[in-house]
């Protein structure tokens, strides 16, 4: 089997391997880590021998997802990805797993193909929907631990069930979950409705940040290392304010601005119609979706940084007209 | 027919009615004037006589729940009231409309009856929820535009299906309405995605007044008058503020002080376990969910309504020994 699969052949695969290797992208996300704690909890119930890694530190609001996982030595594992869009994503992992990946799980649209066999479905919200469908091929009994790591993949990636993204059959399967035991309102407390006062306070400094640009069609807030390391919070603390920018009146694109450890600058991008988030986030080498998509940019200060992307924006607004 | 009754109960009466008044809550939520909208749209597809009315304005962002509706002359109307958990909340119309309502839907568990009849399911996380079964109960061939009412109060009621009070249901009913034309993703991004400037800057402002009390347990923001006069801001752009002060951890009880036109204090709370809102609500006498109610405080100041307020939260943390 290899090349474009669907579920069923996905979970073929996957029937055929007694030792598997689950491996989440780089600063993970609840829809990856759902996806893999998920994907791990289905196939031990089948009996297989699996394991999991990350090429970053799980966040500890993530935990609970992998409670009373016990990991099991899988050597020689068959190596699958879940909601890696691109190989790159792998982080620090990429040469060492890139190429032995055998089986790819993705709902990206802009997936860009590194495995012998993928399974790529952009109609979905998130890879949790993916993931649902795929135990539920493979027999497995959905326990209330898998129920909370599919709901945590849905709301994430779907900013609470609020983005066009979300279908009929996402609000389908979040039913089922919630049934399966899956604790929706715990959860959503623990993803949207909890900050630490550090969070409260290097939110506000990061709204005060923001600029305007090309008669206020762009919004643009920038997260530097210096703030995260002044008020305490982490990066993943903010990661509420990404949507900021965009939902002000008459803004096209809006853009988070981070500043790594490294001093790479990283760049979340989200738009509204008619603009194409992950066209523009391509001409820096990123990729995404429609309304969302991320790109780096290196050798520059936040400033320049800034500057840069805003200047595309404004080329590519002009090019579509808006 | 009279006393409490279930859904066909409801539509068993809604039946033999000819001309029918339904009536939403003072200021006016997605959640009562969904219901509303839907139901007027419903009944008149059944050849009913029906109009609509609410004892304050409806806001600008509400309008395209009633766009197309010709309302009825509907004199010596039966009268429906929606989403109206005590008849105090009819408002100014509370006087002519409390006596001569016939048939009250609501959700709250709070309901105090006021209606000969009244249908009250307090496991509905939103009103629309009711209204979505009574509508296919009287056989009414659901379109787009009631798809969008029904959805529209589920969104907004469940801050986009986030609350503990969402339930598969819930999801089920929004997995329908989606199929049935509800523009989702357009919806909830006027609803908790869109902006204006003065709305980002009134919120900033309401956020810098947050006050700590009691260890941190309790939260409370502020919004006065001139806030609103100084920012042009209008009173609902601010709704999406009063579930801040809960966010924060540590918060069990998180208020937002608003000041209305004639001096009277609203005072919205929103809190966590082991606390009941409603409880504490009813101490001013409010009243609402276990999570979210409301009361008026009145002949005060903003501070002093804040420090009567805190006082009572204050005793009550002490007797629930939290």
């Amino acid at each position: 089997m290899i090349g474009m699969l669907n579920c069923s052949g996905a979970a073929q695969l996957l029937k055929g391997w007694d030792t598997v290797l689950v491996v989440s992208h780089a600063s993970p996300d609840g829809d990856t880590l759902g996806s893999a704690a998920a994907l791990v909890r289905g196939l031990q119930a089948l009996g297989k021998q699996v394991n999991f890694c990350c090429p970053d530190e799980v966040p500890e609001k993530y935990a609970y997802l992998f409670q009373g996982i016990v990991p099991e030595p899988a050597e020689q594992a068959h190596v699958v990805t879940v909601d890696v869009a691109d190989c790159r994503l792998l982080g620090q992992l990429s040469d060492t797993l890139g190429s032995r990946t055998e089986l790819s799980i993705d709902h990206h649209g802009t997936h860009v193909a590194f495995a012998p066999c993928q399974w790529v479905e952009p109609e979905s919200a998130a890879t949790t929907e993916m993931i649902f469908q795929l135990l539920q091929e493979l027999g497995v009994s959905m326990d209330p631990a898998m129920a909370d790591c599919i709901y945590t993949g849905l709301t994430t990636d779907t900013g609470c069930f609020r983005y066009g993204s979300v279908t009929p059959r996402t609000h389908r399967i979040a039913a089922e979950v919630i049934e399966l035991g899956a604790r929706a309102g715990e959860i959503n407390r623990i993803m949207f409705e909890s900050k630490s006062r550090e969070q409260v306070e290097a939110e506000r400094q990061v709204r005060e940040s923001m600029r305007f640009y090309h008669d206020g069609k762009c919004a643009v807030i920038e997260v530097p290392q210096w703030l995260l390391q002044e008020t305490g919070a982490t990066e993943s603390d903010l990661d509420g304010v990404a949507a900021m920018p965009r939902q002000i009146v008459g803004v096209i694109i809006g853009a988070t601005l981070k500043e790594k450890e490294n001093g790479e600058i990283k760049a979340s991008l989200r738009t509204n119609a008619p603009a194409d988030a992950a066209v523009l986030a391509g001409k820096f080498g990123g990729g995404g979706h429609k309304a969302a998509a991320g790109c780096s940019l290196r050798g520059c200060t936040m400033e320049e940084a800034r500057e840069r992307l805003m200047a595309a924006c404004g080329a590519y607004l002009k090019e579509i007209g808006a």
